[in-house]
């Protein structure tokens, strides 16, 4: 068993993952050492998740080292860049050998899928917590920001919306599925445990959308983030917000729209596009074989107007804030 | 009064501190977009403090928002690196105006000092802690790594050892100072709070010191990774060690031997450099004004050998772990 925070290192994260060309120095070191390659930016991004708050206190470790990293490689998609460089601040109540090893396998494989190096972290004692930092390139000029959104845009999202707010009800068992929907409920558990984030979706969309940003906290908030960037507004249709099968055979149980305006941790992207490039997106998708759906346009009166079988609605909470005490 | 974490970023953070060339996108987007200088590579550390580990849980906010950078920036300086950027991964169990106000303060006092942005973070609720991950240039093929002392080569530290050490026991009320030492009780402790990172020194002995390392962990500790990543030993005179005035003061309340070698937290450096050298580390010692003491040699033999008016000792504890359980 592992005695020391350096044995920990040692044992499950120094050599484990891959070792990429442009890493003189890694892990063991008071920093490690970095390339980024000629003609390109570093886009950087950091979350930390904390047991209780961003995952059950009874997640599964492999789920958590999983989902550490891939909450911030959405960060990553959200802006268009290519994943390159990861940092993991781990704080641990206590050593525990087999928790160690399902998020340890479970961070690797995820962090070797896309090409990523773990470089460097820190281990701590603590209450459970992680805290990790991206960085990814991009060709210096490019990439996907909140501002550019402009008034006859057209607003996409990928995927389907709302099906990681219906696994966290699956998951606190507040929502009954019929036995013969088995598949369709792991589904849902799987969308919130180990959300997959759009990262050639994002690449491919870079130079054709004109904002981005990936559904973390509730559709309403994060458009309203490219909202209040961009300096205007939008009219969503809430019908056209594509939901999985799952979630409609448990309508008579949900409040979909507020589900899928409010629930986040999708991990969707939620982007704009001029309508002269609806053509050119509609072609990649095709090629990459990505759903996305048109749900409304930018327009220039500000706020977020939703309309549902062209009424106008009114959604009582927008999306999930630590400190919202309403 | 903020809030939501949105309110908490926008009236603390997203506005103060200065804005630096080569960050075209800084805070408010799901990435920051960073451009590093030609020729040059990037050094990267990240550090987390959790309450009542890290420091005191009744510490002050300011003194917390000080030394999270700061012991991050003195990664940097073991590193010999220029310090660029930093984020801030923020969990905090409640919105507390003053506490943020306080932090962020001096957060960002630390941060202009060293020409540092911040640009980008993360705040979340939970038990107090923070991650901050540095960023600095190196020109590409410089830089102080742990792996580089030779048998031979002499080992140096800057200003004291210990004191910070002094400085918690001072804080937690273990020792009695003379009430005419009211100057170096306040020194002790601010060097616990306030330790200062030896940016111009680790820049300066780039290319002078064969290996570098940060006194954080306690210098037995923290010599012993150089010792193994070097595949060497050393021989260290106690002696030599400096040590402040105060430290001498109340001698006969400490043991001083295990607190300079154990104690952790001083955030100085302590480097090797080949014979060849030494002139021209005294040179430029003199120059920047920094205190710079031998303490002992690189030799072949294996492990730490201390030395005490020319006898062997051993010390029962060598330096903080986290998860050490002797």
């Amino acid at each position: 068993m592992p005695q020391s925070e350096f044995d920990i290192i040692k044992e499950f994260f120094a050599n484990q993952g891959l070792h990429r060309n442009d890493v003189p120095l890694g892990i063991g070191d008071d920093c490690a050492i970095l390339h980024v390659p000629e003609n390109h930016c570093l886009a950087v991004s950091t979350d930390t998740l904390v047991s209780g708050v961003h995952f059950p206190a009874d997640a599964r470790a492999s789920d958590i080292g999983y989902k550490a990293l891939a909450v911030n490689l959405s960060d990553l998609a959200a802006m268009g860049a290519e994943p390159a460089w990861v940092t993991l601040a781990l704080t641990l109540p206590e050593i525990n050998t087999p928790w160690l090893m399902d998020f340890s396998q479970a961070f690797f494989e995820i962090a070797n899928r896309y090409s990523m190096q773990l470089v460097g972290g820190d281990i701590t004692r603590g209450p459970l917590s992680i805290s990790v930092h991206v960085s990814g390139f991009l060709l210096c000029g490019a990439g996907l920001t909140r501002h550019g959104a402009r008034a006859g845009d057209r607003i996409f999202v990928s995927g389907n919306i709302g099906d990681a707010g219906l696994g966290l009800l699956t998951y606190e068992k507040k929502i009954v599925w019929p036995e013969q929907q088995f598949e369709l409920k792991k589904q849902a558990l799987n969308k919130f445990h180990r959300p997959v984030p759009r990262l050639a979706l994002g690449a491919a969309i870079c130079g054709i959308a004109s904002s981005a940003i990936d559904v973390s906290d509730g559709l309403a908030a994060d458009l309203n983030h490219i909202l209040e960037a961009s300096d205007c507004g939008a009219k969503v249709d809430l019908g056209r917000v594509p939901v999985s099968k799952g979630m409609s055979i448990l309508n008579n149980q949900l409040d979909i729209y507020s589900l899928i305006m409010s629930a986040g941790d999708d991990y969707e992207l939620c982007f704009t596009v001029p309508e002269n490039n609806i053509n050119a997106l509609s072609h990649l998708t095709n090629q990459l074989g990505v759903k996305v759906s048109e749900i409304g346009k930018i327009q220039k009166k500000k706020g977020l107007q939703l309309d549902a079988q062209g009424q106008a609605v009114a959604l009582p909470c927008f999306g999930f804030d630590h400190f919202k005490t309403v």
